[in-house]
């Protein structure tokens, strides 16, 4: 913190909301987790507990609100303070929209049921673990205000990126050869799409702790390689 | 307003970051109207213009993020005052999103180029339509501080829902009878993925303004159907 609280209280009450928001990024881990783990071993059972597991991170991430909105109206913070309250406000609502990805594609593993064949296993196997290593780094950044750590997972998007345009080409490949794949394929090809989303939104919590521990905002936009192969716009 | 303000250029102030993300709305409204026709067109240079649009819809949320911190630790604002900047925010964050998700369709229809033939066309139409209807009410609801307006919006997602089912499954049909659709299919089932996730913003952007207006918030859950028609939760 930049500088000293006159309020003893109003330190601990930030430090109450960094731990709720980290309570919430790592039910979101074990979302992940637990999603990739449901995928690999076909366990709907495992995917419907994490189906539930996301209310959980909702109700998390309503009860940040409102400690955000009692803190903002009785402790009128400025500067460092306000700019973590506002941080935690961000992080908080990407880590819901991670909680949700994971969650959905849960419903998709559910909807598949027994057409799951092991096409793109390994995919979202990799795929997976690479978007839980990238919320854990932008996690433990955010944890030990660490701007560089940041700047890294932001970096490291590019990996995810890849994976996601390789095995999008995999699966239409699958759905080429085989008419019947088509359907399956689909739900795959909106899977590999829900991961590469959970890694953007880690890319969007760099860019928040990056602005809210050094007061500098990261460029609007990084080089991107598409699914077909041409470079864009991130 | 609740209550009078004792600070004229605070009222000042917060009509004028009403004003902006209206504005920031208009964009956006454009943009998806803008999208459908070069869809329904095969206007590739409209589509490199909605492109180009993103970056001002980016700048302009930018710009009100930097007037809510000021806004904030200046005025320091409580109750209502208070609700309305987070509202403010949060709309801009949504509105920032469906100006994203439309410049993804727009990308798409440009790595599609000579590819894109006439399926799909009438369901992309129909949708854009409703999900651009969607945004002007929410919009509507929020420049009116109509919670009722709000509710409908809320509510008429799932006529949003039904267009992408319906969508999601004649593209499945293409792509079964035809393989060399699958991969303009692949496009197709992503692009109706972006304008169902734009209904999704509005319905975010009608909860905001619900619980900003009334101080109480929507249900958390709303049953949804899914693409394989079964019910599932939103």
């Amino acid at each position: 913190m930049v500088q000293g609280h006159t309020v003893k209280a109003f330190t601990s009450e930030l430090n109450a909301l960094t731990h709720d928001v980290l309570r919430m990024g790592g039910l979101a881990e074990a979302m992940i987790s637990d999603m990739a783990t449901a995928f690999a071993e076909g366990d709907l059972e495992l995917a419907q507990r994490v189906i539930g597991a996301d209310r959980e991170v909702d109700e998390l991430e309503a009860r940040i609100e409102r400690e955000i909105m009692r803190l903002l109206a009785l402790r009128q913070p400025v500067a460092q303070d306000l700019r973590s309250i506002i941080a935690a406000l961000k992080v908080s609502n990407d880590l819901e929209r991670i909680g949700d990805l994971s969650k959905n594609v849960c419903k998709r593993l559910i909807e598949m049921g027994d057409d799951l064949t092991s096409v793109g296993k390994g995919s979202v196997e990799r795929m997976s673990r690479a978007v839980r290593l990238q919320l854990k780094s932008v996690l433990d950044a955010y944890s030990t205000e660490n701007p560089q750590e940041a700047i890294d997972v932001w970096l490291n998007d590019e990996e995810i990126d890849e994976h996601y345009n390789s095995m999008f080409r995999e699966v239409l490949t699958y759905m080429m050869e085989d008419p019947r794949m088509i359907s399956m394929g689909a739900h795959l090809l909106f899977i590999a799409k829900n991961l590469e989303r959970i890694g953007d939104h880690c890319t969007n919590i760099a860019e928040v702790v990056h602005f809210y521990v050094t007061g500098d905002e990261l460029p609007l936009t990084r080089p991107k390689v598409s699914e077909m192969g041409r470079t864009k716009e991130a």
